[in-house]
């Protein structure tokens, strides 16, 4: 394992594919096998942070411009780097993080139309180098994700945002897939999540070692 | 009088520079020339920037790091230039702005050591080439305005900061005053509030005939 510090391991995927359910079953096998390891994804109960996300996600701010979000999703996310995930990898643990930021390239940069390279630059500015270890993508058909969601009680304003939206976000994935190929893994998320998850830790094992 | 759009006029200066005195003076006498102008400041009474505002500046969000809070004074820009300071110029109107984009170099890259060039970069993506017609820079002294701001009552989180800050603002303000100085005009502010709001008054009147 390399011990000058931990691993930054992070989830991505489109919207029903399966991400939470698959990170929180790696996150749970990991610990049960003896890792030092933490579970987290934006704001991540870092009080700043979770004031920011308040902003983003509130259904009433439907006049927020996309650019405004994609520096407060930054925002958020530097706070939360800065406070969590960074004092984690100092004490040497693995961080499995659900979303960063390739999520904000392809909700903001692609699905939004602002760029990806222009979401990139603010990116730049917010994470300051600090780049996953390894990025785990959670490969499934676009249509596979939409019909997974449509069946949650709780929709908040993205979930709220139509059917076009999330092929793109689909397609925003598939572009950073090929700019970022090299620090990404993805896996067939077709699969049951026993499988997958399975699937994941394994390679996560292989990889600490 | 410029036909396509109105004027974009800033005015920036350290706390305690008189600048909220000055700029609200010269706003009430192109109101009584009967000019088409308004007066804003971010975030303007714009719903979304008053809410990101607000987490910027809590005197409790002691943990704020300063990449955080840059981003955040970026998102607040872009929201209140979006839905407030273009419309208005669309409208072909004097706008009068307290703060801008100099004040995020001066404060954010300069007295807080992010860098200038850093702060720039996210403030581009804010504000996608719309800078001010003209840039008012209010100069006094760094220790007459503190001097001032000492008798103020309450206290901002920002208020709260040290001398030694106050005197960094100074010197970055300076410094931007070298990078961009031909789109800054400066006005002595070691006089009587009356004879600089007369002076800038002039200065507008001119420029947007």
């Amino acid at each position: 394992m390399n011990m000058n510090r931990g691993w930054f391991i992070v989830f991505e995927g489109c919207d029903g594919s399966g991400k939470t359910t698959v990170s929180q079953g790696v996150y749970q096998n990991l610990i049960d096998k003896g890792y030092p390891v933490i579970y987290t994804r934006e704001p991540g109960g870092i009080d700043i942070a979770e004031q920011i996300r308040k902003v983003i996600l509130d259904p009433k701010n439907t006049e927020m411009d996309s650019r405004t979000e994609a520096l407060l999703y930054a925002a958020s996310r530097r706070q939360h780097l800065v406070q969590k995930v960074l004092p984690a990898l100092n004490e040497h643990k693995i961080v499995i993080c659900d979303r960063f930021l390739f999520s904000s390239l392809a909700y903001q940069g692609y699905a939004r139309n602002i760029g990806v390279d222009e979401v990139l630059k603010i990116n730049e500015f917010a994470i300051e180098g600090h780049m996953p270890d390894t990025t785990i993508f959670l490969d499934v058909l676009p249509e596979v994700g939409l019909s997974r969601i449509s069946t949650r009680t709780f929709k908040d304003r993205l979930d709220q945002e139509n059917m076009d939206f999330h092929q793109r976000v689909f397609d925003g994935y598939m572009l950073v897939n090929e700019r970022f190929g090299q620090d990404i893994v993805k896996f067939d998320a077709n699969r049951t999540p026993e499988e997958i998850i399975n699937d994941i830790t394994a390679y996560i094992e292989k990889l600490v070692k």
